[in-house]
């Protein structure tokens, strides 16, 4: 694996950077004979894009995809598929003023470490602008293990700074905003970044991601646990700090007879394990949570210090998100489907043969089991 | 990578069974000319070992370590290191009457619809004793980390079932059987343990990991995010249910004023970020958080199914651990270990002319910066 | 490793098809500082282009290097270096009647096994055209190596069908339309090729690569072996056939007493080993040779079979090399470049602090030691 | 990819040394289900062995093997399979008088360079040792590709130094010591190596590796190459210095119109290919031919220097192989029959359920194609 490179059979390779001519990936290893087109990617990419409501940046971003490589006649054809996104909208002179800073909470102090070099402008290789190329991959592999194996992926806001949900019903996740999963609380959460936006102020938030239909058996016994590179891949993602799986921290409170999962023929009474059990898929819901800190890019003025070790003031202009967990979640969702996916080439690869083990146990039997 | 490989450039391989005659670990990738002998892995085989206290498992275990190859005249040769630890006790009986039950909270179930195999011994490779030679592997990256660049690793229990600690006292950790960083609680921990364990349950705990002396700079900005590797290093260990850096889940209600770690000449103020940012070490301390849920193996019956589908009472007799938790810190620590050393090689290997960079920021500014 | 990447640390994944939008390139784990810019593909890529003589495709390509990310301010960042070629020139029409046919002698066939598809434009990803990011990703290893360790990198054509080179004399090749070694046989390699041309076939050729000035101990001593990886990556570009190290087949009939290259305080008396052994360098010469085959896209027409496993006639018309060998020297400089700076990178991050081990041994001692 | 391990998904990770314990490797990805137990290791470790004829070492190998993981009942159970061979018959004090000496031919000095630490025993790592580890892992392979696809793979001996076999039969290949393909010249062979032995030097030697019934399909078409990747495989053997695939090096000379193979209803009228077109199978045999280069440890003094610079006269008493080549068969049978089950997985990966696609080409025509 290299650092721009992601995956062990489906391999997603991404590039550029938001202040460059263009952005891409190269996602390789994917099956022949999928149906591919640049319309595919528009639904995410919006999803994805700032500027829907006034609770993200107003950067406006034209995120049109081109498809380099890999599709003819509108069907992958197992060769590296490329894609590329031109960037139109920069405004550099937004990040001018920090070319010899270091901020509080960001990279900066940590790349100039590294590297002995300082690029300014927009976060470079650290900037959101990056995932959106992770989200284009996403939707290949959401597409493929939708159409072979009728899995769901969905994720939505779980938690925003303080608040949570009263309820959870996860079919208006997609008609507010905040990929909130309780409507009754739309206007509240609106009032809410309102006023953290008047105040220069941001604050974190818990995404969680549900991929339902897994099959049981995708997933390595050790060091390539479907759990482990769960995290792994959701950790890479700008501002993550935590990832969970199942009952995460909460088990630790938990005894073992209340934990684990009791199985009878009509399917698993529970989901405490979140859909893996010793790094393997069980057949449950498959659910991850993660945790998002506040963005650092605020126009609340702080001290910093610059390359020279003196302090300097440090404040931020420009467009950003008060809270970037919001716009997060089609990227949660599209790390969870390129996991999903490797994984799934990877199962077929060893125990292609083996076939259909019967019987099989329903991942649900009936009574509820999402703790969230 | 494949499932039984860990690591880029420091590359660990381990292999065997609990059952099996031996189990073993191969390190690649080591710099020549590193101190090493078979009594260095001593002190850590010991504090993993069980029996030490009846907080644990009985089961016996005397791990010899065999240097196969790697080592000349006491000193690392640069090629690969072997090591080997001989299986001796294994009362395979204990395990029998499972062969053909999967047992709820177990992994039994997700093995058998992987691999189309059924391998009851011990639980095959998800057993506990796999993580034995990731300490003993973990051992020499501590060695290098320490001697190279005077890092210091130390794990800690922070939570074990509801209990807190109501201090943090670091230097009291190996002191108590439990790693536990109050000195006052164990009395109590004690009775709570000896309760849990004639009930016949478990209960999960939280171990953090503490690395001191990380230069900044260690990591790489996008998928091998040093943060990232932690987090599925951590995640492969048995039981593991989440990761955190830093505030972890706390920064999701926290503002991004209060977040963000002031810099100054002096240090850094606090340590919220957990000493990464944008993937790359900040100089902070390192500071990790893993969840343990509860060990599903229990002398309390319960249902589980057969391979036919049948309800079979399942119960499990013989030597278990009522809180994996505590055992499991050196492995934490090996973990942590091995990811900061594969990091630095790859930072040596990018970057290893860049030099120091000035001025560099302490990672304490004086000020007490732990959160917990 | 995926299809599309190439090397460990210094990492190259290639995407793009000759018939698409653009080809390109990703470069990641270059290190920092060092000087880049577009006018320094230049020399590299006409080297490569087509249409310089008449002895190669009339398929003209205004290779315009377009960099997307890594490099600020004229040098390297650290991060990914993307780079961009679009295709201007495709003229696609040539290759639509082959779109149901299975060329002798190309890949067609093999890969409509493989994918059950058959993408006919170009020869999709088996075309030449790939290579030519390759070239690109090349000029950086190369700049590195020279700039950094003083390493020279030249390629030659050391035989043309039948014909050998009468004398060696490596400071004409850049003088001539062939790479060749002797600047008497010109004019007869001019006539040849008119007569092949004419002809309608074409005829293959192999090609040297030495590298001065790589410093002994780069290179791994068992599967990461530098010849090894040599092999593989000479091996992985087009029509290649073969590849030798040192003597190579002639070591086949030569005697140890012969064979082994004597040692004195001045240096290495000969060079049978090509600067390899056990799979690390010595500080003699690199030497390689690469066998190409013929091209199989001629204007005389054969027998092939199309989809539904009927003869049909093929005949290509179109632009095609009749000796693909050639233009090949700038890519097997490339790959040799590419491997030898990612064994730089991996030999520092091991041995990095093993400094300069004296004596060393020069890698000649005065006397000739070219076989060819 | 670590220097001590091979392969993308069936992953061979070697250990130990010779003169360690115990030598072992491991064995990653392979499928569940295969029967496997030790005595299927005896007959390709007795080809292997020394001792066999007086035209080997006489240094006898007592190979073990022990299985210490991964297989269950009999059956591969899917997770690591580890091997283990202990060292009985080791005779250090054969190596001790060149603890400080770098022999010509020898990777001593390149060791000492990049490690700065000699490591006389043996050769270390560069002993050929190491690869009887590669024949017991190419035991797994060739026993899937037998049984799940049929195909077989076979070396021989292709030339002894200067001699070349008057005819090709490859049914007496196992019968004679020199996996000879030709009856009527072993005793000009025995006479041969008599004299070799008596006057203390060593020749190189050919050998073609052939396997039939590899489907079409496998192989990926960039870096992934299939016959890159046996030249890869092939070139990590000790002492080899060429690998060629199907014509190799006389593709050179050879025209277009005469080295593509035609197709017909009936098959492939030839195999100047070798079986891989485009880095792809066809479906014809696959045909590789290796260049091992004479062995360097002779009884015939000669100069080389000690670790001051100093001239020093060496000369190596024990056992050693006059031609290393004769026992090197079973090693590259092993490494092709790793590389085609790696590629097999990887292609029923991607393209598991492509199927079969029809028609399909015969590897054979019927007319001879073999051109050795």
């Amino acid at each position: 694996m290299s650092d721009n490179s992601f995956g062990r059979l489906l391999r997603v390779t991404t590039f550029g950077e938001s202040h460059g001519p263009a952005i891409g990936c190269v996602v390789d290893g994917c099956p022949p004979g999928i149906a591919l087109a640049a319309d595919d990617f528009r639904r995410d990419l919006d999803r994805r894009a700032t500027g829907k409501t006034r609770h993200t940046s107003a950067r406006r971003e034209a995120d049109e995809i081109e498809i380099l490589s890999g599709v003819y006649e509108g069907l992958t054809t197992g060769t590296p598929i490329g894609l590329l996104i031109r960037n139109t909208d920069a405004r550099s002179r937004d990040y001018g003023s920090i070319a010899e800073q270091f901020r509080p909470g960001h990279a900066d102090y940590a790349y100039w470490q590294k590297y002995g070099i300082r690029d300014p402008r927009g976060g470079g290789r650290s900037s959101a602008r990056e995932t959106t190329m992770r989200v284009a991959a996403g939707v290949i592999a959401r597409k493929w293990l939708a159409e072979r194996h009728g899995i769901e992926i969905q994720g939505f806001l779980s938690q925003l700074g303080e608040i949570h949900p009263t309820g959870i019903d996860l079919s208006v996740v997609e008609g507010n905003p905040f990929f909130w999963p309780d409507a009754g609380q739309v206007a509240e959460l609106e009032a809410y970044m309102d006023a953290l936006r008047k105040s220069g102020d941001s604050v974190g938030a818990r995404v969680d991601v549900v991929a339902r239909g897994v099959p049981p058996g995708w997933g390595e016994p050790v060091y390539g646990k479907l759990d482990g590179e769960l995290a792994a891949a959701l950790m890479s993602i700008n501002a993550v700090k935590g990832v969970e799986v199942g009952d995460g921290f909460e088990s630790v409170a938990q005894k073992g007879s209340e934990h684990r999962d009791r199985m009878t023929p009509g399917g698993f009474l529970s989901n405490h394990a979140g859909g893996v059990l010793g790094g393997i898929s069980t057949g449950q819901d498959l659910r991850c949570s993660v945790a998002f800190k506040p963005t650092s890019s605020l126009r609340l003025p702080v001290d910093g210090l610059d390359v020279h070790g003196e302090v300097v003031e440090v404040v931020t202009t420009g467009r950003h998100d008060p809270c970037v967990g919001i716009r997060a979640i089609p990227i949660c969702e599209a790390m969870v489907a390129l996991v999903l996916m490797d994984q799934a080439l990877r199962h077929r690869a060893q125990c292609g043969d083996v076939g259909a083990v019967a019987p099989r146990i329903p991942g649900h039997a009936g009574e509820a089991d999402d703790k969230r």
